[in-house]
């Protein structure tokens, strides 16, 4: 039989519209404050808005008023094992887990207040699960979070002792105090770069 | 605002819908010997089918006479980079290696020779490569193939030098010869063993 890859290449108009719908979906969800009440089960996608006075965020801030509808961060709890083809466990608290964490980074970090963030998540488990990525990135592409494509870092973790010798995120220059990102040492990236990048980015 | 984890949870019968047109998709493409005539880009999934004639085999290979409907192995390719967001690369050819990677397998296990392997695959690129990895865990559900459930191995790497203290797998015992395996020091598993799990399980 003769060879041709184009015959393999498979594309249906069902995942862009199985993306667009769980966007629709997730736009639609209860909005939360940081930290959210109690714990939950779950993988999933979330965003985060801010609404505070961080002067150099008062775009971002204004356009979600009256109605958060620009995010500032966009993040995913993908299920552990998931690249082994299991989907997620019932047990699986890591979304939950992030958001914890999330509000522990801006509670330590200066200049916001925890008061001024609020959330939006949306479980995806099962078959479901399999868009997670797929949707976190459709999310980025069409809001740009300044955290996740200007300011670098906010995610990152607690690399561990032995290994505080590298630089601080710009996240972390910007918003000093997180515990664990004021131990390391390498050399820092400018403030006032930083500055100049966000004012270009929301001119 | 009050909190319920439920009205956060997406479901949608979009994600089992394009599962399955990708499983139909996948069986109707043009089915190939091994190995493939030439290289190609792509991520992606496949199945490799077996119709020769070792004895413990027959059941599988008689359900492949006179059409391919029973798969020994499906497996995936997913785009490198997969978990920081990124859909595919269009130069990421980790499908066609994966698949000459496996043709060299089965030309050095014993008891089985290439030319009795027939093979279809399915390129998933840009936002279906987000399907790669629930479209395989689907095919492994549906058809349970033997080399994915029962004998374990077949899709291992060579764990490189200074690695192998570790035991030869079920596969690499029952079609021993392949080049990095044979160097394996661990202790095998039993070869009465293997074949008896084979014999239950297509019984």
């Amino acid at each position: 039989m003769k060879f041709h890859p184009s015959q393999h290449i498979f594309k249906s108009p069902k995942v862009h519209a199985v993306i667009n719908e769980a966007i629709a979906f997730l736009n639609q969800t209860p909005i939360h404050q940081l930290p959210l009440p109690e714990p939950f089960i779950g993988t999933g996608v979330y965003i985060l808005y801010y609404l505070g006075n961080y002067a150099l965020y008062k775009k971002i801030a204004d356009a979600n008023m009256p109605e958060c509808t620009q995010p500032i961060y966009v993040g995913k709890a993908v299920p552990k094992g998931w690249r082994t083809a299991r989907t997620g466990s019932e047990e699986d608290a890591t979304l939950s887990q992030r958001l914890r964490e999330h509000a522990r980074s801006i509670k330590q970090g200066a200049g916001i207040n925890i008061p001024d963030f609020m959330c939006r998540f949306m479980i995806l488990k099962g078959e479901e699960s399999s868009m997670i990525t797929i949707v976190e990135a459709a999310l980025i592409r069409k809001y740009r979070p300044l955290w996740n494509t200007v300011v670098d870092g906010f995610g990152n973790h607690d690399p561990g002792s032995g290994r505080y010798d590298q630089a601080k995120s710009e996240w972390d220059v910007l918003h000093a105090g997180r515990s664990w990102a004021e131990k390391l040492r390498g050399k820092s990236p400018d403030l006032d770069g930083i500055e100049i990048k966000i004012k270009n980015a929301l001119k």
